[in-house]
């Protein structure tokens, strides 16, 4: 209805139809969108954002997100499903949410926690500065490669870590390090929804150490918004993202995610906990 | 039990105490220890440990704990205390948990996820790699400040960043990091409970900032584990802790912690967010 509402040019934002949900009274109904779809299932940032959102737009919600834990229990089909977000603990000024996904009563496909707060403003400092690099006007666009449709809902521009993916592993490991301006594709304005969903638009830490595809998922994504609704809406639209890794080991590895406004300010920070099958030895 | 089998003389270690659950068909019983007591209500860690317990040894429990996170919605008073854990989802290899803890029914004080897995041995790659610095042999213990009394479950050996807090804040804000050996004060060996415990054992980022105390509590944890079971029990007791902290803005800051092994591996590794007040004004 808002999209309509503002021209019949207009289309609705892919981020926008991904997060749509109706209240059924005592549940969400949503849809996956084909717009975000990753090698299996609907892509994790999108599906962080649309539990983020059943909380975000619930009645009951007050504050701004502060928090959010996803843990992706399986993969979505694509179709309708279910989300069940419920205020566990409301306080004077913050508030935890339990969310969970489901598209057949019984089987949960993903569960979440959220806070939210109302921030006051005082005092703030910025121990960690963000990392000096040329604007997003000066450097090229590029096209990460042929992939999932998701990668077509951002705009990307690489300062450092520029996939090299080939048909054959790295001889030794590389750095897992990257960093890039990215935006909404479609231009949208910042808010903690596209924040959630950048937050893991990072492609697999593990594909950048080994220089190929292998098969990999996001297992659990912790996102923290350091920025109040109203201070996210002024930028726009460039994100400076950082994703880093420190481990893989046995199956599992981690990221650290940084976002940062083009003015300096670091909006959101994440990590999460991946699984990945190492490549098969050589000649196997 | 377990404690009086192995001698009168050993008493019953404070985080075993701390951690210690009894099963009423439908949910675990605890209760607060006074040996982790902080500021207000029972140390953060302390709780995290008891939650990710109530996953640990429920009968339905498959694999190691690999990702936990913990919202602290309200603080727990001194006693009995009741915890409903369960298995929304088990895979083959990994198990999804959902974790409140209350002390009157439907009053929740803290909220919690956790992701277990059955890791198998395979490629492992460490990008970022413990820093070199002395062996705890060579470092004076060090007794932070007289305070709350869960620091007195911990033995310190600081590093980097020994806190230094007084009266009156610094002029202008200090470094956030810190880095230092901790292990349980009675020896106690590593292991998922301790880990997650330790997660939590820095002094607040803001106090490392502004060398005062000010009001301040942890609002979210997320933990995660880069070692099985197996793996951990090894170690000595020792480990190297690190945190640092990006952003502090309108009342609430960040945290990033690692935990390594004296022989390099990463043992653990966390973010957290926390709310702060900052102090008044000189002069009011």
């Amino acid at each position: 209805m808002d999209a309509t509402a503002s021209g019949a040019a207009t289309a609705r934002h892919p981020l926008e139809a991904a997060t749509a949900l109706t209240w059924h009274g005592d549940r969400w109904i949503g849809r996956t969108s084909k717009d975000y779809w990753a090698f299996v299932g609907q892509y994790g940032g999108a599906t962080a954002a649309v539990l983020l959102r059943a909380a975000l737009d619930h009645p009951d919600r007050i504050g701004d997100p502060l928090a959010l834990s996803v843990n992706y229990c399986a993969p979505i089909a694509e179709g309708e499903f279910q989300i069940v977000a419920r205020a566990a603990r409301t306080n004077r000024s913050t508030q935890h949410w339990v969310i969970e996904l489901f598209q057949q009563e019984g089987d949960v496909l993903a569960t979440a926690t959220a806070v939210f707060a109302r921030r006051r403003p005082g005092w703030s400092h910025a121990p960690t500065q963000m990392p000096q690099v040329p604007p997003p006007s000066q450097i090229a666009a590029y096209k990460v490669f042929p992939g999932p449709s998701w990668l077509d809902q951002y705009e990307m521009k690489f300062v450092l870590g520029q996939p090299a993916l080939g048909k054959m592993p790295h001889a030794e490991p590389q750095p897992a390090e990257t960093m890039l301006w990215m935006r909404d594709a479609m231009p949208r304005p910042l808010d903690a929804l596209s924040l959630t969903s950048m937050s893991d638009a990072f492609i697999g830490r593990v594909f950048q150490v080994l220089g190929v595809l292998v098969p990999f998922g996001t297992v659990s994504l912790t996102t923290y918004f350091h920025c109040s609704a109203d201070d996210v809406a002024a930028e726009d639209g460039w994100v400076l993202g950082h994703a880093d890794a420190a481990i893989f080991r046995d199956g599992f590895g981690d990221q650290t995610v940084r976002l940062w406004a083009p003015d300096g300010r670091l909006l959101a920070s994440g990590v999460q906990t991946t699984y990945f099958r190492e490549p098969a030895a050589e000649g196997k």
